[in-house]
């Protein structure tokens, strides 16, 4: 994916001091600190930088992977980018090629903002609420990951000089996946003071509109069209459709009111406006609080009475369950998931907070999506279009296929769901099985450059993975006949068709690219072999199993044989000469890139063509490397090791990908450091926004990444065939690391220091384990190994100005 | 270039009786026959037919190489696609990408419709003249290789029962290369008659927008804007400019009347037309006669003043002239044209006939651009944008050079004067040196793909070649010194830096497309690798010669000795076990094209994607075999045969630059009448419409091809180094071929039957030469030879639904 990285610059973070909770005034002084305190289950932003906004509302954002709200303003404004978003709704676009070519994508795919109804806007004594006007006494806003709430807390005077405090807190429900609901208070401040309240259900929004393509822009300006609006007391509906897409949306909310005295109430709603305002005089000392629920529902066949009736039903369940309620399940929710899926480490308070962070953002990508795709950005941004590419099977499954495996499961059977669209694929570009598209929302491909999209076949290898991963990791019976079984046997039908013997034997898979997009359409990447190597042994096991089911897809014993052949016979490109493997055929013998000249010019496909990338040894992000961990079978540990050597020098991380990949690597070869260093790259990607495009939506995928570099990184887990193997090594800086994980019907927790690792079982029943290669079963007694210290090794050096994020001088 | 080749299948052509003078009335019935008359200096077209009419607008264009007009009616009506070209002259329009990327050009250059000068309407007693209504009698048309003038005369009955006779004969002169002149006479027949002439300058006509690109369509449509028009007696000029790419044309008319009698004549000039009107009654027997010059000019730089003056003057010269003077002028031309340039074949009437058409349309695409492009349409209508691509110095310049050596060397200092661009783009795309662009008009790369388009780097190196081919062929040592030494040496130094010498020694010039655009971003393509050599080679060569024009760019003894390292050690990959070199590194082990299954799906690019076509051994057009023609000494003839066998059967010839390359390639090898038939299906890719497409313009390149077949296949003429050789060997087909060439000073004829050839001095000093490798030196006594007849040897089988086409059953 066409992932950038600009300049490792990032904000000044917030000292190390633990947080004041922002539902409290705070303590402090009038001027409120930069940046983020460090708690180790909070995110709270005190202060308010108009330069930051856009991405506080990426990293604040609230989602059940069903609905996404970015962490907007409930006044409205001021704001980067509104975003509320309904996964799998999307406006369609033409896409243009200058010159066009059989099979190209006519038709892209655009996330589109929906009915907004985030909106409470204040009038206090006729004056807008607006933090650009007035004076903002304090701003604290905080992100709970065990509430699951987003909380704020403003001191607000206005230009005439009157002061209110405003208190809200808003959740996206992980138990009601179609409901947000906010409360939102507000207390003036030393006088008496007359208060309007207007929330809003807000349709075709103003939103910025993206660079040069007119069509884009075409699609995203006011792209939905109203189809119906009603209000009635406190309650009221808007449906609209898109344009293009064909599909509709339905968004209602209702309203409970605690006003001290009487408060006039009225609604309406028309077009792309529903509106209840509240007019209050609210004396000192008192509060005007107004809880709101909102129920989303979308669909491209149901009608607009249907989906009217479907968000009313909703809300009135959610009335009927109430707000306090609503947050007891949220809690509920994230303590099991906590219970499971934890990392906690002593060494750095400022990691433990990114990696609960980044556990917190993974689940909300993927909670409740329900056969839905997990987006590169989650339901944080428009970034992207809003696609999901092949980072959610090699990067936000692994976590939560350990942690949330139902998650994980759900994903697999969008990926499923879309099998049509694959086989269709394939049978349109001359292949057999299916084909999954580099980029999707609803499973057409929707890449515009195939070189770097339709050529990356890998993406259907590591669809295919995931699947085996996920079946060996639950026993997933269900999923496996329903879905797994003919999700694996399609891939293998595709690579064994795409690939072939050549004169001397060996299985090439020509004209491809794999994971690294600065060498395309290239003969045998390793990567791609060894995932299609175990897309089609998965496919053999899982008909093994499922004889009945192979039956019915038509599989036979030939066909069975000849995945084994193919994957018997894989090439495996090695330049002898050099004694290091070879990313693709020939890469060994390219020209050496010229990394002193372009040390200022990064990222490199910003200011070189792709014409001069793809033709020498220059890596935009880890490829051979990753496949080391993925595929670690396949290497002795001296091989992984002269890999890491070769190709980390010439990688220069443009990708977001890049850096948990490497770091997972590292640890392995015995780089702990430099993996350490690695891991907080990804881990702060967002948080320091080190990419510079945090306001367009957050890493999803350098998130989940940081779980595997914890947990297959520092704590060495690896599944090969479901063996559950661990090697555990922490890095100098960390004195200490647990982590959790949910293995069939076993969860157990790891901890580790730097001279032992201890195994407990949580739950469930005894499991085979291995620690650092020494086989033992872990039942109800825990389970304490020695870790041998490694020989420190000097690890080779980055490109010149690819310097890795450092969390320590 | 994105050629398209549907079905081989055209339409039933004439029979080979020789025709009648079109001038004359025709002796034969009612209906005239469809399709050519046979004659060996003429292309004329009996009956009128809609469905050809694209198709004759084509090949009955008149060019000089600076004007082009397609052969419309002088009525204006029935039309396919009016075109009146200037070389040089484009509209800029944007180019869409849905993901863009770093170093894709931005604006696309496209050739417009100027103002048409064509235009003399006709009224027969207020009845338009419309060969769709009424009936035509009879109606043919006639393009004259020896006058260089396009006659038509059509006999005519209104829908009114009125007959006429028209006649008229247009020019576009050789000698005065701004000048188009008609000479349109009507004669009433058996009753007098009231006729009315509206001659006009039209601009803006309606033209068929092509396919879906509305950015495109936007550049097309009403691509002029009126800056001056003015009329006076019988004079008229608009002048005009472009929208976007900030261009002026003018075009001005005057005219010559000779009518029975008193005639109204009037004149007008407004916006996008002025009108000249002619209102006569005319007795039967006698004759209006109108005479009509038009002069073009166009600037980038000069004022509408200064444009205007400039037309007026060349009309003022052209009315001075006079027609019968501006015919005599052409006819003189043409003679010396076919005194150095004839090619006479006994054997096939109809082929004789084409291959005069060839060099004729070949001649008026290049005769006197003097410093513009060759485009690969010439100027005979909109294909292709009106771009200029690789074929002009490949497959256009080698005919020049050896006919009409000035019009290969203006294009070669209009390559020269584009220089500060192709250094430009270069340096865009982080390389040394010039990178010329694969489609232009104006110098700037216009290519939408770059996989297809600048990867395509062997066109630098083609230019190369052709400047060293030139230099040596003429001597030109003005042109040597003002821009053959720095065009050399400025691709040398691209491609010097372009590649590397890998670990073991070699250059390798990596990721790159050559000829075969079936195969793309590849490695050591050997057909760049040897084109790149020899660039090289005569870089250095042309340094030693010029030390000081050397000096002056900056050239090093330490660069040259560089640029023979490189050129030494290229990379030549070779498959040793199947005992083949190969196309590219590794060709030979990619998997096989499913020729059976595609039989019926030419153009396979219409019908694949590049992605699969890419990655399989299929060949769009002849790539490592035209090399084995064009860098015939890296390769034993029995390495040539072997790669013909290898790659014969595997090119599907969907470019229309294929048959002519692999003609001269068979006919090396041995397979003679292979070779005729390959011969025979360049030289009738227009003539019987090959492709489908010649409505949009002729393939100057298949055309120019021919000749390279003709005195490089049968003729077995090389050029190495400046040494002119022959290997002379007829088709079983053909009793008897000559060909006539200029080498330096010299001027001769090569006469070859069964048994013999005859080797002519026409003029100049004596010459080197060799027949079948055997040196002898021709001064004024003719020299003859034996032909040692060749065992009879069995070509390759080609793919299954890719036959040649063939002359014979």
């Amino acid at each position: 994916m066409a992932e950038i990285h600009s300049e490792l610059t990032h904000t000044t973070h917030g000292d190390t001091s633990s947080h004041a909770d922002p539902t409290n005034v705070p303590q402090h002084g009038v001027h409120p600190v930069h940046g983020f305190d460090v708690h180790p289950w909070q995110l709270c932003w005190r202060g308010w930088d108009i330069d930051q906004i856009g991405r506080t509302e990426s990293l604040f954002a609230l989602s059940n992977g069903h609905i996404g709200l970015r962490g907007t303003f409930e006044e409205g404004e001021p704001v980067q980018q509104p975003g509320t978003y309904l996964n799998g709704f999307y406006e369609t676009r033409d896409l243009p090629y200058a010159e066009s070519g059989y099979g190209y994508p006519e038709a892209g795919q655009t996330v589109v903002n929906v009915t907004d109804g985030k909106v409470i806007r204040l009038l206090v004594e006729d004056e807008p609420m607006d933090l650009r006007y007035g004076r903002t006494v304090d701003h604290e806003r905080c992100l709970d990951f065990r509430t699951g709430t987003l909380r704020r807390s403003t001191l607000w005077t206005s230009p005439t000089g009157r002061t209110v405090r405003i208190r809200s807190e808003r959740l996206v429900s992980f138990t009601k996946r179609t409901i947000v609901a906010t409360r939102y208070e507000v207390e003036p401040i030393g006088e008496d003071m007359s208060l309007v309240l207007q929330s809003d259900l807000l349709a075709n929004e103003p939103v910025p509109l993206p660079g040069n393509d007119p069509r884009l822009a075409a699609a995203l300006e006011q792209p939905l069209i109203s189809a119906l609006a009603d209000c009635e007391d406190s309650s009221a509906v808007l449906v609209h459709h898109t344009k293009r897409s064909g599909l509709t949306v339905a968004a209602a909310m209702s309203h409970e009111l605690d006003a001290p005295g009487n408060a006039d109430v009225s609604i309406r709603a028309d077009g792309d406006l529903a509106r209840m305002t509240v007019a209050a005089t609210v004396p000192q000392g008192g509060r005007l609080v107004l809880t709101k629920y909102v129920a989303y529902g979308w669909s491209a066949r149901r009608s607009v009475p249907a989906l009217r009736s479907q968000v009313e039903a909703a809300l009135a369940m959610a009335a009927e369950t109430g707000w306090e309620a609503l947050k007891a399940e949220q809690v509920e929710y994230l303590d099991e998931f906590w219970r499971d899926a934890d990392i906690e480490v002593d060494g750095d308070p400022e990691v433990q907070q990114a990696i609960r962070f980044a556990l917190f953002h993974v689940l909300q990508a993927g909670a409740r999506g329900q056969s839905r795709a997990i987006p590169a950005k989650g339901l944080t941004g428009p970034g992207y279009d809003g696609h999901t590419f092949w980072d959610t099977e090699s990067f936000v499954l692994p976590m939560l296929t350990y942690t949330v495996p139902g998650a994980a499961g759900e994903e697999l059977r969008w990926r499923h769901s879309t099998l049509a669209q694959a086989k269709a694929r394939a049978a349109e570009l001359a292949q057999e099985g299916a084909m999954f598209p580099w980029r999707t929302i609803e499973g057409d491909e929707c890449s515009g450059y195939w070189p770097a999209g339709t050529a990356g076949v890998h993406v259907s290898a590591d669809i295919a993975n995931a699947t085996g991963r996920y079946i060996r990791a639950t026993n997933d019976e269900g999923f496996e006949i329903e879905c797994g079984v003919e999700l694996l046997v399609e891939v293998a039908r595709f690579f064994a068709g795409f690939g072939h013997h050549d004169v001397n034997g060996k299985f090439r898979i020509d004209g491809v690219t794999g994971p690294d997009e600065y060498t395309a359409i290239i003969n045998n990447n390793l990567f791609t072999n060894l995932a299609a190597q175990q897309a089609l042994r998965d496919a053999a096991w899982t008909v093994a199993r499922h004889p009945a089911v192979a039956r019915d897809l038509g599989v036979t014993d030939d066909e069975v044989a000849h995945w084994h052949a193919c994957a018997d016979h894989m090439t495996i490109p090695y330049d002898e000469a050099a004694g290091v493997h070879q990313q693709c055929e020939a890469f060994t013998l390219l020209d050496r890139w010229d990394f002193e000249a372009s040390r200022d010019r990064y990222p490199l496909l910003l200011n070189y063509p792709y014409f001069d990338l793809y033709r020498k040894q220059v890596v935009k992000q880890a490829d051979l490397v990753f496949a080391t961990y993925l595929f670690g079978e396949a290497f002795t540990l001296d091989e992984k090791r002269t890999i890491f050597d070769y190709y980390y020098p010439i990688t220069v991380r443009d990708s977001s990908l890049s850096a948990c990949s490497e770091s997972v690597a590292a640890a392995e070869v015995g780089y702990l450091d430099l993996a350490y260093d690695l891991m907080c790259e990804s881990l702060f990607t967002d948080l320091h926004d080190l990419h510079s495009n945090v306001f367009s939506g957050l890493h999803i995928a350098a998130l989940g990444g940081a779980w595997t570099d914890c947990v297959a990184g520092f704590g060495g887990m690896r599944d090969f065939g479901g063996h559950i193997t661990f090697a555990p090594r922490l890095p100098s800086h960390l004195n200490y690391m647990s982590f959790r994980m949910v293995v069939r019907e076993s969860r157990l927790v790891v901890a580790i220091d730097a001279t032992s690792a201890t195994y407990r079982l949580l739950g469930g029943p005894p499991i085979d384990l291995a620690h650092h290669g020494e086989p033992f079963t872990l039942s109800d007694a825990p389970v304490t190994r020695p870790i041998t210290p490694l020989a420190e090794l000097t690890p080779p050096l980055p490109p010149v100005g690819c310097e890795p994020y450092r969390r320590t001088p």
